[in-house]
């Protein structure tokens, strides 16, 4: 089971205009900075979240409490001018987790009610014994030499969002989440995806656009060890220097449960 | 004349792997301070940073000369465990200015050379009296009732990258760039974009994938007056309440330039 | 029982002027945010930190086992252009615990040695039945009315520099320590000291420089709840509004325990 | 001439305590952070921040004018969950300047005025043609090898407050002030202060307390310059290696004024 956070910051659109449009860098500013705050906070508990929109981010959890969710809020609050909501949920497969702890939010009020503020909406927190998240960490084979010493900046960044909206098209169908975590690279909380199915994936996209992936797949009882485990798994074949598209490497704490 | 600056961390691939995979937490927090640094830095010379990839990042930068970009590298290297190259270009069109920064820049070495570090590589800086930058900030009609808070957190998502891509995709082909810029916004720097063109590539998305936009358009001849020019059109539509898709507002300083 | 850290930057002196003396506002950003960055760490395992000297910070520790210390030090050095060593050490005193702290790291080799890097030496750690902190969150009377607002700025901050002089000359001599922390506050670890003893000291400088202060004391087996209830003990003074000078408030975790 | 700059924390005391004390740690982080904030933005146009209080900051701010002043004050407004006003003030010394600051933003309203926000209250600002700022980097003889490698850090600690204790009374009776910087570094901004009254105040602490300290004297028309220089006056005499106490370097820009 993987255990997934919303965090949604209150009423965030309205405060961006009022009583006019704020500066844009600074608001940018502030969301990279929100982002990586809440990231350090849930990271000192095993946790990894993903920017996702900025205002809206999603995280994996397990093994993160509610006394520990509290701490964050409470911690953004007395350093942003904003505050955050969160919601949490669980499920087989990263696509149901999420939905739960979105429904749990949503349910409390909607994202610019004034009235809802700094709440904690947890629909369900996953045992110990049952925790299991499989994390890929897919790249694009060979993009430093082909695009990014070679075409212009930008149409690199237009090929990895291609890349993304494909992998994202096709993965969700299989219950599986999608995150751009920076150059090209991407995370995929996928628990219940089967190798084959992301290799079958991997493959259709080559097909369909021309640009070929690879992945390491990590599984543990935390998302930090999950996430290396995958890093390792994607080192080793680029280092084997060979096709292989993906690679397994699971923890003991894993090897048990689904 | 828009002017762009290309921000390229220095050899980064590999230091994120050296001499074992780093934390994907801490890299996570690293890409989030690294822009939101950059970004406070060029911002206090009125200029604007997208993120982009991260580890590859455009900035607007019209009226950011030499000396500027070289205090920037320096404080970067005293600050950070990394630094960054940059290559500069103008154009009639982002798009050109963009490719003329990353030359510049490629024609140094390659982005994983070891040899090349802080390299300022500029291609052409733009003068004041040429100064002129038009921007589009863009958005989804009604997201925050359709979709934050009915749909799963991932779905939404899902639509805003599918809405980044269809109008990335179009642009392009216009010499304008579009980043994503958090919640369901985006930012087009778009020099040389006619506000008919832009209502024409709504209007198709709209037709296409059911995704409803609207757009500021501002004209400065600095990328913070021009972005905050681009937020009070969008505002103006908001206020409207009509179907208008496109708002134009500019400042004294880009009345005669284009 | 308490437990220190002492956290102390690898080798940093030379660092700061190779290959010749670094921006001193680099410097200064550099330090300022590894001290909120550490905070920001051990606070999430209910630890405070000091800034102390910057390059050498003193933390309250208790609670915090060496996996929790090595994890900080791996995200430091994935963040910074820094590495860090950090000293543990426990005492009935917080003298005498920062003093085995120190102990244990100068061992393992000198603050400017080439060779000592990211050290974790470990003199002890307080077992949870053994884990008491006592401090004191001391202010100045009346500063924003009789100083703030009516001196020169440098020389309001000269009287408070001269307030922890004194407190620090009379305090180190119980084995407590004092601490700056913004404002006119000051934070004193302090297990062993008697609220009369700080009754006494209290008194004693304002017969020697006519400054005035008041405290709250705060009793936990953790340091986020001790300095919280020394908060709230001052406020309780404050809004008393009468001449007392200390306010103690423990919570169940310290009753039996010192 | 140097211009000096006061930034003051509205209100900041009684935010706090609102509802109730807010946790230690994240009024630390803040307080870092809100320095390190300011200082990137003031050294974008080569000023200086000293942390002083933490809730009131001291700046030599030559070059800076109204526009950035209040661009900075726009920037924090939109990130930090407090709000910062400021006075500037000129003068022959650095004491002077920042009484002048600290009287204009004074006459403007309390620090804890519920009504005084974002004031930015400018006594004067130093015209380009008179502008000298004379900076003295002042540090403590042998201090790793005598007291951060041999004695606990708390000590250590506590003789580097007893050396700023006394340098800040000396110095202030010139007009000059004093500033910590981290480890066993001193600035002082110190226009009209001549190097034989730094000698002797220097040589009168040796006598006084047994500390040694040594200074380099720095002197430019902008901060960042001046603190340059004094840092390679430091080295300067590092490198010697001999008993030198004070080694003064200027640039162009400060030839000919005072």
């Amino acid at each position: 089971m993987i255990q997934m956070t919303l965090i949604q910051i209150d009423n965030y659109g309205p405060w961006t205009v009022t009583p006019k449009p704020r500066n844009e860098s600074d608001i940018q500013i502030l969301q990279a900075e929100l982002f990586a705050d809440v990231q350090r906070q849930f990271a000192a508990k095993k946790g990894l979240v993903f920017f996702t929109r900025f205002d809206n981010m999603l995280a994996i959890t397990n093994g993160i409490n509610r006394e520990d969710h509290f701490r964050i809020q409470r911690s953004i609050r007395n350093r942003f001018p904003i505050t955050i909501s969160m919601g949490v949920g669980t499920g087989e497969t990263p696509y149901k987790a999420q939905k739960l702890a979105t429904k749990a939010l949503q349910k409390k009020g909607g994202a610019q009610s004034a009235e809802r503020k700094e709440t904690l909406a947890i629909d369900s927190l996953v045992d110990e014994k049952d925790s299991y998240i499989q994390i890929a960490h897919i790249d694009i084979n060979g993009i430093t030499e082909t695009l990014t010493d070679n075409e212009p900046a930008f149409d690199t960044n237009f090929i990895v969002n291609k890349a993304q909206h494909y992998l994202m098209t096709k993965l969700i169908k299989k219950g599986a989440l999608l995150f751009f975590i920076g150059g090209d690279n991407f995370m995929s909380p996928c628990n219940g995806l089967s190798p084959q199915e992301l290799i079958d994936i991997i493959e259709k996209i080559k097909e369909e656009i021309g640009i070929s992936h690879k992945a390491g797949i990590g599984r543990s009882n935390n998302a930090e060890d999950a996430a290396y485990l995958s890093d390792l798994g994607l080192e080793t074949i680029r280092e084997g220097n060979n096709n292989k598209i993906v690679h397994i490497l699971e923890d003991e704490t894993s090897k048990k449960i689904i």
